[in-house]
C-alpha cells in the first residue's frame, strides 16, 4: 500500500487558566500527571496573553478553568486558549468548566434579555472546543445548550461522603432550600440510609398571596440534625434565612451542603452568622481569604474531575462513575 | 444610480400541515385571510408530498402544524413544507408549533439518551425556519435550544378568562399539581384578584422516603373551588389524583385548567371519573371524538396565535402582549 | 513529554431501530458480533424514546435502520439514535439507511415543492451522523446530497447470483422495464454471460403523442426467459404491465428482479396475478405477511452490508466489492 | 419610538463577468438598465482583480457569468465577485450561471472520484451567493445540490418558437438522442402540435451485447423534417452520428436543437459535415468564430433571463413564465 | 393574492455597552436619536445582565462598544447585548467597535499562540452580528477574518483637520514612528499640502546587528514642527523616544497624533514629560482622570461614526466618506 | 463488550495536483514513499476530472499543488481533489500549498474589492481541508484566515545555507528591498553571524512627496556583497532598482535571494540585465523555460515540506523546525 503506516497513540494533556491554579494541580495530582507548561498573561490594556510551551499536536487536551470573579476575564481566557490548541492542531479538546459561567440566565424571564448560558456554549463551540465537562449545572436543560458531548458530573457522593462523618444518620434530616429542588434531596435522603426529609417553602401565605413571603418548614425536623442541599450558594440570603427558620421550627442542628461556593459580598457573613453548625462546599472556585469563615468546610472536587477525565481518555463511561446517571 | 429602483413590501403568509385543519382555518379568519391554497397527500409507502399552489416568493411565512399522533408523520410534514418554501424564495420562515414536539426530552436522565427537544430544534432550523413560535413549553429554558428569535406564548390569559367566569372570585383557590410549577399558581392567583393558593405534594411520607408514594395537599383548600393549572394533561394520572386528594381534602369543587390537552390513552376514562367539575384546556391539539367526555370545555388559541403573528409580521412587539413576560 | 500516553484502538458498534430487527440481526451474525443491547419505544403520545445500555464512547457505530412505512417514524426514531450517540461521545456515526428515504423525491418537478432527498440527507448531517451507507440510491446524484462520505452499494451481484441459478443462461434475456434503466439492464446482460437485452418502451404511440400510452417491447423476447430488472418496486404497477406485455410478445419465461421491495397496496395482488414466474427482491426492506404472494423469493442483503461495515470500519475498500464502482 | 424610520426600497443590480459580455449586455439592454460599472482584469501570475466602481449596499444583485472555456477561471472570476459584494453590503447576491459549470460530474461513476457539481454550488454558498439561477441543467437533481433558492429556467421555448419558423408542423417529428431523453422530446412534439416523435437507440445489438456499438432510430422518420433535441452539444460526436443515423433511415432533412452550444474541439466540423440542415443553440455561451459554421443559428437567451430576473426581483412568479414547471 | 401585503419600512436603532457612555451619547446627538434604553448591570458575581426596554423587532441595530480596560468584560457584555438583539427579531445587527479587541493578536509570532483577532471576529459572529464597524484596526488584514461586511473607518481626517490648524503649513513635517507606518504618514504629507516626511529608524545600528537598539531620524527634521503619526499609543514607550530624538535631532518642536489613546500605565507621565508640545488623539476610548496630562487634546470621533452609520442605514456608501478608500 | 476492537494505525497518503509533479516527486523521495497514483485530465471544455486509483479510506492525505500560472486552474483542481478525498473517507485532509494563491489580495485597498486570501481559505474548508500548509506568506495576518490549523513555514534557513556558500561572511551585507521588511533582514543578518544591514527606501524625496519616486540606499554597502532578500520575486521591477541603486552606492556585488520565484513577463529579463551576480529561489513554483536566465539558481523546497508534513503525520512539533517560531 502506498504511503506510510504506524501505529496509532493516544495522549492526555491537561492544561489550565488562571484562575484556580490549585485546583488544577489537584486534578493533575490524581492524574499522576504534570500540568502542560503555560505561559499566560495581561498586556498593559488588560488583553490576555496565552501561550502553550511543549507541542500538544495530535492531543486529547482537556482545558480546565474556574468561572469566578472576574468571571467575563476567566471565560475569555479559556476562549483564548480554546482557540491556540485548536490552530496547534489538538486532535480532541475538552472544555472543563466545574462552575459553567451564565448558568442562571438559561431563559428569558422578560422580552428582550439574552439567553447567555447558550451563548456560552456556543463560544465555547466557535473557539474550538469538542466536548464539555461540568459539574451539577444550573438546569440539566443546559446540557442540551450545547452541540456536542456533555459529561455533567455530580457532586452528590463528594458531600454526602462527608456529611456521613459529620451527622448521626439515625438523628439526620435532608432539607430541600426550595420546593423546586426536592428531587435532589430525595437522592441524597435515600444516600442517608432512607433519612426523613422537609424542604422549606417560601410562602407568600397561601392565603394571602400578596403579602410579604415568609419561610415556613414542610416537614418535621423537630430534634433532628438537619443537612440543607443546594447547586449553589451566591450571596447566601436564601440558605441563612432557610437555616433560621429551620433553627426556629426546633431543628437540632443545621449543616450546608452545597458544590459551588460562589460565596459573593455579604455571603460569608451571613452564613457565619446564621446559626449553621458546618457549611460544606467543594473547591469548583477558588477560596479568597476574604471568603473564609469559621464553619466552612471545603473539599476536594479534584478527585471526581480527574477520574470523569481518565474515562472520557479511556472511552470509558463516565456514566458509570453515577450509577448510569449523566 | 445604475439599476432599477422599486419600493419595498411586506407580505403575509400562513400556511398549515395537515394535522389539525380546524386551529390553521381558526387563525386565518383571526387575521382575515385566507389560508395560502396547498397541496399534500401521502404516497404509498408513506412519504409525505407537498406543494404550494401559489408564489411565496419574498413572503414573510408562518407555518402551523399542530404535533398530535402521529407527531414524528406531522413533524416530518413541517420539515417538508419549510424546505418547500425555503427553495421556493420565501423571505423568512416562521415554524408555529403550539405544542412544541418532544418538549419533555429535554435533558438527559441516564446516559446515552438524546436530547430529542434540542434535536428538533436543530432540524427546524436545518430545514429552513428562521424563526419559532410557541404555547407554554414544558422548560422555559428550551427557548435556548433555537438558534433564532423564539416568541414563547402564554395561553394563560385564555384560560384565566374563561374560568373567572366559572367560579365565584371570593371562594377561588389555585392549586399547583406539584411543587415544582407553584410560580406559575403565585400568577393565577394574582390574576384571580389575589386568591389564595395551594399544592398537591408528592410525599414519599417525609419520615420515609422508601415508602410508596402519597399526595398531599399543601394550603387549605376546605370548602373552596380549587383550580388545578398545569402545562398539559397526557395520560392524566397525576391530575385525576391531585383531584381526588382536593377532594378528599375538603375542597367543595375542583377545575382543571391546562393548556395542551395530550390526552393520551386512559385520560378520557380518568378525568371524566375523577370527580372534576371541568377540564378546561385549549385546542393547541386537535380533538378526536374518542378523547371527548362532557366535564371538557376547549378554548380556542387561534385569536392569540393570530395576534402574536400579526405583531411578528409587523415588528410590534410579541413581549407587550403579556406584560413584558415573553 | 507531559501528560499520559497510550496505543489507540478502534471499536465497532452496530445498534439498530425497530423497523426491520431481522435485519439487524443478521447483520450482526454476519460480523460475527452482537447487536448493541438499546432500549426504544413510543410514549403515550407517540414520541419515540432511545437508550443505549452500554457506553459508546470513541467508537465507531453503525446505525441500522429499514424505511418501511410508517417511514416517517422510523426516520426520526433513527434521527434520534445518532443524537443520543453524539451527545454519547461516539467517535464517528454512520447511518445505514438500505432503502434511503424519500429518493423519489429528489428534484421539483413543478414550482414550489420540496427537495426531501436532500432534506432527509441534511437531516442525517444535523443530527451528527458522519457518513452514510446506502443500497441502490433512485438517481445516483443523490449521493452528492450529504455532506461527507456515502457508501453506495449494489444489490446486483445478490440478484445476479440467485438468477443464475433459476434460468438457463442460453435462453435468458435481461428486460429494462423502461428506457431510462437500460444502462443497468447492460451490467445485468455482461453478468449474465453476455446474453441479449430488450426494454419496455412506454410508448405514447410515437405517431400520435396525444393518443393514450401502450407499452411496447424493443428487442427480441420471443422463446425467451425474460428477467426484467428495476431498483425498487411499489404498487407494482408498471411491473405487472411490462409483465404482461412481455408475454403476449412471445416471451416464454418472465422473472422480475429488483432490490427494495416496497410492495404497497396493490403490489402482491398485481405482481402474483400478472403471470411472472417468480418475483426475487433482497430483504432492504421487511415483508409484513400480506405482502408475501406465491411467486416471491426474498433475498439477504445482511452479508452484503456485513462486508461492507467491515470494510469501514477496517479504512479497507468498499469499491472493491463492485470492482471499482462505488 | 425611539431612533429613525424610513420607508424601505429595493434595488435591483446587474453585474457581470468578463466571459461573455454580449450575453450581460443583451440582458441588460432587456431589463433597461445599465450594467454596473466593473473593474476586472488578471495580474501578471494569472490572479484575477474585481472591484465595483459603485456603491452596491443594500442591492439585490445578480452576478452573471458564462462558463465557457478557460471555465475554471471564469467560475473563480465569479466567486471572487461574489466575495466583493458580500464585504460591500449587498442585500441578496444572485448567481447566474446559463451554463452550470460541472454539471456533468453530478456523481461518483467509480470510487474516489469527486462530485464537481456539488463542490460547485458550495463554492457559490461559501462566496456568499444566496441565490442561484441556472438554465437546464444536465440532471435536475442537481437542484438540490444548493443549499437554498434555485431558479430552474427552461430554454424550450425559445428553442421551439424558432423551430416552428423553420418547418412545416405536418411533416416534423421530434427527435431524441438517447433513450434517456425522451420525455423533454414529448413535451417538445407537444409544443409543435402533437407531431410525431422517435428516438436514436445506441444499440450494443440487444442480441450481441459485446459487439460494438451502434445507432438504431426508434419510430417512423421516412419523409419527415426531423428536429433532433438536447441540452447540450459539447464534441458533437453523439449529435452528427444520430443526423446520420437519421438521413440514412429516410429522414427528408434534419435540424438540430440545444440549449447550451459547448462546440468543444472537432464539434464544428462534425456538425458543419454531419448533413443537419441547421444546428440551433443559444447564446448561454459565447461564441468565438473559430466555432462557428454556415448551418449554426444562434438565439437569444438574454430575454428569458430578464424575465426571470426581473419576476425574482419583484416576488413575482418565476414558476409562472414556464407553466408551473421550474 | 393570498394573505396581508404591506408597505415596508427600515428603522435605525443604536444601543451601547456601559463601557463609554459619553461616546454613545454623542453619536446619538449626532444622528439626532436618542440611544435605545438598556438596563445592564452585574451580578454578585461578576455575570453581566442586560436587557432592552424598547421593542427592536425588525430593526436595524448598531451595538457600540469601547473595548477600554476591563476589556474582557466590555467584548462579553457586547456579546450578551448582541445575543439579546438576534433572540428579540433584530433584523440586522453591526457590531459597532472603534477599537477592535485584541487586534494586535493578529498571527503565531511563535508556536502554539492564539491568533485572538480572529477569534473575537468568529465570537461576534456566533453571537449574531451581521456587520461590523471599526476605526483603524491595527492591521487592514483584519477586515478579513470577519465574516461578512466590515466598515473600516479612517480617522485620519479628524486629526488632519485638527492639526493644520495648530501648525504653519510651511513648517510642518510629517513624522512615521517606525519603517513600517511610512506608507500613512505619506498619505498624511499629501493631506497637509505635500510638506516633506521623515521616520524614526529603530537602528539596531546597521553596522552592528548584535548591539543594543538606537533611534535614528531618517529625513531632515531640522527646524521643522514634526507630526508623528500612529493608530494607537499604549504604553506610549515608542513615541516618546520618538518625540526625544526628533527634538535631539533639531526638530523645533513635536506634536503626536494617534487614533486610538490606550495610554496604559506609564503613558501618561511619560508623553506628559517626553517634550512633545501636544498630543493628539480621539476619543475611540474613555479618559479617565489618571490618564490626562496637559499637552493631551481629545477630538471627537462620534461625527464620523454617526455619519457613517446613517450612510449605512441608507445604504448610502461609506467608502464615500473616504474618497474611496475604505 | 459489544462489537468488535481492533487496534488503532495511522497512514500518510501524498497526491499532487498537476501543476509542478517534480516537486512532488522530491517530497515523496524525501519521505521514502511513492506518490498515490492519480488520473487527472481536463475534458474538452476545460473541466477538470480527478480520480485516486487506491483507496484512502482512514488516510492522513496531504494534498500538494503549486500555484503557478494558470493559477485558477490549479486551485479548482486542488479543490476538486480535496471533494473526492472527503467523499472517499480519508481521515484528514492537509492542503499543502507552497506558494499561498491571492496572497497579496488580503486586504480591501479601496471600497468594494475581494478579500481573495480569505475567500480562498473558506474554499480550502468548503472542500472539505481539516489543515493548511504553506511557506513564508505574504502577510503572516493570512494563518488567521483558515479556521483550523496552519503550519507555516519558513524558507529562510534553505536560502541562508546556500548563500552561505557564495559570499565571504566578513563582507556580507544584508539588504530590505523596502522599509516594510526590515525585521526578516535582521534575521537574515543574525543567521549570516552579525553582518550589517541595509535597505533600499523607496523615496518620494523626503522634502517633496509629490515628485516622482526614487530610491535610496539606508545603511553602508559600500565595498559589501549585498543580500536582497524578499518573500516572492513576480515582475522583478522593484528588485532589479533595487540590485542597480546598490551597485550604484558602491556595492561590490549584490546576491538576490527570495522565497517564491514568479518570475512573471518581463522578470527574467530584468533580473539578468540588473547587474545580480546571482538570484536565488526555491522551487515552491515550477520553471519553465521561459523563466530560466543565467544567474538563477533553484533550491529545493521539497526537504523542508517532507520534513514538516512528517511530524504533522508523526504529532511532533513543526515549530521545533523553526526555533519555535511557526
Amino acid at each position: 500500500m502506498t504511503g506510510i503506516i504506524t501505529s496509532g497513540e493516544k495522549h492526555l494533556v491537561l492544561v489550565s487558566g488562571r484562575a484556580h491554579p490549585k485546583l488544577a494541580e489537584d486534578v493533575a495530582k490524581n492524574l499522576n500527571i504534570e500540568l502542560l507548561p503555560t505561559t499566560a498573561y495581561n498586556f498593559a490594556n488588560g488583553e490576555i496573553y496565552v501561550r502553550f510551551n511543549e507541542s500538544v499536536r495530535g492531543c486529547d487536551v482537556f482545558v480546565l478553568q474556574s468561572h469566578t470573579s472576574p468571571i467575563n476575564e476567566w471565560l475569555m481566557e479559556q476562549l483564548i486558549m480554546v482557540d491556540a490548541l485548536k490552530r496547534a492542531s489538538a486532535k480532541r479538546i475538552t472544555v472543563v468548566s466545574p462552575f459553567y459561567p451564565y448558568s442562571r440566565q438559561d431563559k428569558k424571564h422578560l422580552g428582550r434579555e439574552p439567553i447567555s448560558a447558550r451563548l456560552v456554549a456556543d463560544l465555547y463551540k466557535t473557539a474550538g472546543a469538542d466536548r464539555l465537562m461540568s459539574v451539577d449545572l444550573h438546569a440539566a436543560q443546559e446540557q442540551g445548550y450545547f452541540d456536542g458531548p456533555v459529561d455533567h458530573l455530580w457532586a452528590m457522593d463528594v458531600l454526602v461522603d462527608y456529611v456521613k462523618t459529620r451527622v448521626s444518620l439515625d438523628e439526620v434530616c435532608v432539607v430541600s432550600p426550595d420546593a423546586g429542588r426536592i428531587r435532589v434531596a430525595e437522592k441524597w435522603a435515600a444516600k442517608l440510609g432512607g433519612c426523613p426529609l422537609a424542604f422549606v417553602h417560601k410562602t407568600r401565605d397561601t392565603t394571602r398571596p400578596n403579602v410579604a413571603v415568609a419561610n415556613r418548614v414542610v416537614g418535621d425536623v423537630q430534634g433532628r440534625t438537619c443537612v440543607i442541599t443546594d447547586d449553589l450558594i451566591d450571596t447566601g440570603g436564601t440558605i441563612a434565612e432557610a437555616v433560621k427558620v429551620l433553627l426556629a421550627s426546633g431543628a437540632k442542628d443545621v449543616l450546608v451542603a452545597a458544590t459551588h461556593g460562589v460565596l459573593s459580598g455579604p455571603a460569608p457573613e451571613r452564613l457565619s452568622k446564621c446559626g449553621a453548625r458546618e457549611v460544606i462546599i467543594t473547591d469548583t472556585l477558588p477560596l479568597t481569604d476574604e471568603k473564609k469563615f469559621p464553619q466552612l468546610t471545603v473539599l476536594s472536587i479534584a478527585p471526581l474531575l480527574a477520574k470523569a477525565i481518565r474515562e472520557v481518555f479511556d472511552d470509558g463511561s463516565v456514566t458509570s462513575l453515577f450509577d448510569g446517571v449523566a
